[in-house]
């Protein structure tokens, strides 16, 4: 789903017909996986399949949210780049399932939910469709999450949402949380979730995110380390946030991912509040942990960006140092990277009643309208970021 | 049972007649304590008493053994310095309940023993009494480690003693097993320990140990960290080594008992070598982790021993940075470093067939025989650990 979404991101920009055939396959196949109640996830189909088992979301790691988050997103860029509802509809059709699906789930089953890219995913739907079932389903969704009893600060769901003061556990699913809350945020204005937000993004920026924009120090650790003398207190995390500080460099995971979801998450507080320190995390994290998670060549890609690295490490660390074709045991960085870098043209600027505002620098040209329905056409020249001399020519 | 033997070390230096007295009442009382069939932990025992139930060895968290070893070494001290047997026969009758008690538990209750003093205390009785049960113990207690399925690097049982190759898990534990089987190798000659213990000591000498001697860098880590994709293959770890060169300063928990193993297990070497290597672990260890775990005035104590503290951590560490009179949550360290401190004369000399080795330097006057049997009386004076300066009188 993220590379069809690059593509038609790609598609948006080149209007290169080709793009257009190959989306136009590719949904065709995706239509006929779907089952008849809106349910797709091919992982877990292939298996029920082989065992006749209906079964869905009883695996508190699997991906299915994950996915079909993405499916949602795929499906809303693919509608606003084409036009066409193909994609959209399968979308429709998967959250409309959700909806059911979470409407009668308990909070055990509706918290198998990690990576969670369908909050973002169902926030853009109801955007899209205007329907409010999806508006609905967000506000539960993030609602459920307070009432699990059993659950991990990896998964950020140990202490309830709003109760929340310190950003813990998996650094992925923490920033797509606070991307997919921020857009729950922008469409209902509760103050509660907005004022979570705040604190997770104080807590991030001031002790826990690198210079880069990284995010997510371990590689494995515990939560809490090193205050509660109850090992019951004391749970396992990975590819996290650590503590305050706690930025070793060789050994910095950083997940492209994790560095993505800084920028998705910090794109919808610049959006909510029209504060210009969003915009600048953004650029750090795209240019210095985001970027760095590909090559230049575009053919090979990091899952972690530490801030050096070095062949004398004493172990073997489980991701590649060096950039690869394939990333066989979870190839989710690569097609991420993929979409933001055919997607960051849209980040560039912004319109307000105010005006027009410059996010990101970079030599563009930019034909758009204004908030009062004048047209508005320049280029920007620059060699940014290698020198700061930016020059703009309105047309 | 290790401020008995902190006293009965004391005694055998003053022959003061209070301590003696002291000791006997204490005794009295622990020899009411004992079960008929030598079970003796009051802990335990109280519990047992409310519940009815007579379970022992059932928590693996439980300290039964690491109590057990200790009342051994107590009585074993206590017998050299008085000639009294008073304390010794409650510990053979634990001894003994111990051989009955391992001769038929699983591996599974057997790897109940946390923190492992009985390894060293076992092989103490063995010496004490020449009871070959009690090596047939020792040997025992050491090869079921390498049975159970379920074991934890943070107790040295995940893999099998014969087949580690690094330092894992939780220092104490970790230090204590060492100095164990150092004192099983002793006993046995059995080549495959002792190869195992210079794996370790390379280890922890090359890569974990702090330029203090402290030994166990994390408060809580993971073991394996960073390496495994597999995240059953990740446990928990707590007071424990860390990876290779993974020694922060402030947060370095160091606990006083492990710096203390590494003493122990150092001394241990030292005999069966006679390699000044390990001296000088020993007196690194003794001068700069294990004393600061007492104030001067020997009334407060630590817990950890830092490179480095701060006010201004932002988080609060379970164990205080200052030391404090008493330390309710686990007041393993206090008497541990004062039997050390009464015991470290017995460090400072070794004989052997080659004469009088010096291992810790120090103001003292000394008394003893040579391997021949001549006497031999000297006195040192120095301002050491000050100036190098050693004045070596022989009388």
């Amino acid at each position: 789903y993220k590379t069809l979404e690059a593509v038609a991101s790609l598609y948006a920009s080149t209007k290169n017909p080709k793009l257009n055939e190959m989306m136009d396959k590719a949904i065709v196949v995706i239509g006929k996986s779907q089952r008849e109640d809106g349910y797709i996830y091919t992982k877990a189909m292939i298996e029920q399949r082989k065992t006749g088992s209906n079964n869905q979301f009883q695996d508190r790691l699997s991906f299915e949210s994950y996915n079909i988050g993405h499916l949602m997103t795929a499906g809303c860029i693919h509608y606003r780049a084409t036009g066409k509802t193909t994609l959209l509809n399968i979308a429709k059709k998967a959250t409309d399932y959700l909806y059911n699906f979470y409407k009668s789930a308990s909070p055990t089953l509706a918290r198998n939910a990690i990576c969670p890219s369908h909050y973002m995913g169902v926030v853009e739907m109801y955007r899209t469709t205007n329907d409010p079932r999806y508006l609905e389903l967000a506000n539960h969704l993030i609602a459920i999450k307070g009432k699990i009893d059993d659950g991990t600060d990896d998964n950020q769901d140990r202490i309830p949402f709003l109760k929340q003061t310190k950003a813990m556990g998996h650094a992925v699913r923490a920033n797509y949380l606070y991307a997919g809350v921020a857009d729950l945020y922008a469409e209902t204005g509760k103050d509660s979730l907005l004022n979570t937000l705040n604190l997770m993004w104080d807590d991030v920026n001031q002790h826990k995110m690198y210079i880069t924009g990284g995010c997510g120090s371990l590689y494995d650790g515990t939560s809490p380390d090193g205050t509660s003398y109850n090992p019951a207190d004391v749970q396992k995390i990975h590819q996290a946030f650590g503590r305050d500080f706690q930025l070793p460099n060789f050994t910095a995971h950083n997940e492209t991912c994790a560095n993505i979801g800084n920028v998705l998450w910090n794109w919808r507080m610049l959006q909510i509040t029209g504060d210009a320190k969003y915009a600048d995390v953004m650029e750090l994290a795209l240019h210095n942990s985001v970027l760095s998670g590909i090559s230049l060549d575009g053919k090979n890609f990091l899952y972690t960006n530490p801030l050096a690295q070095s062949n004398d490490l004493p172990f073997k660390q489980r991701w590649s140092k060096d950039r690869v074709p394939y990333i066989g045991l979870s190839n989710c960085c690569p097609p991420n990277v993929v979409r933001t870098i055919a997607e960051v043209s849209d980040y560039a600027y912004s319109v307000s009643d105010k005006g027009l505002w410059f996010n990101l620098y970079g030599g563009n040209n930019l034909t758009t309208k204004l908030a009062d329905g004048s047209k508005i056409s320049l280029s920007e020249e620059t060699n940014y970021p290698w020198d700061g001399n930016i020059k703009i020519s309105v047309k």
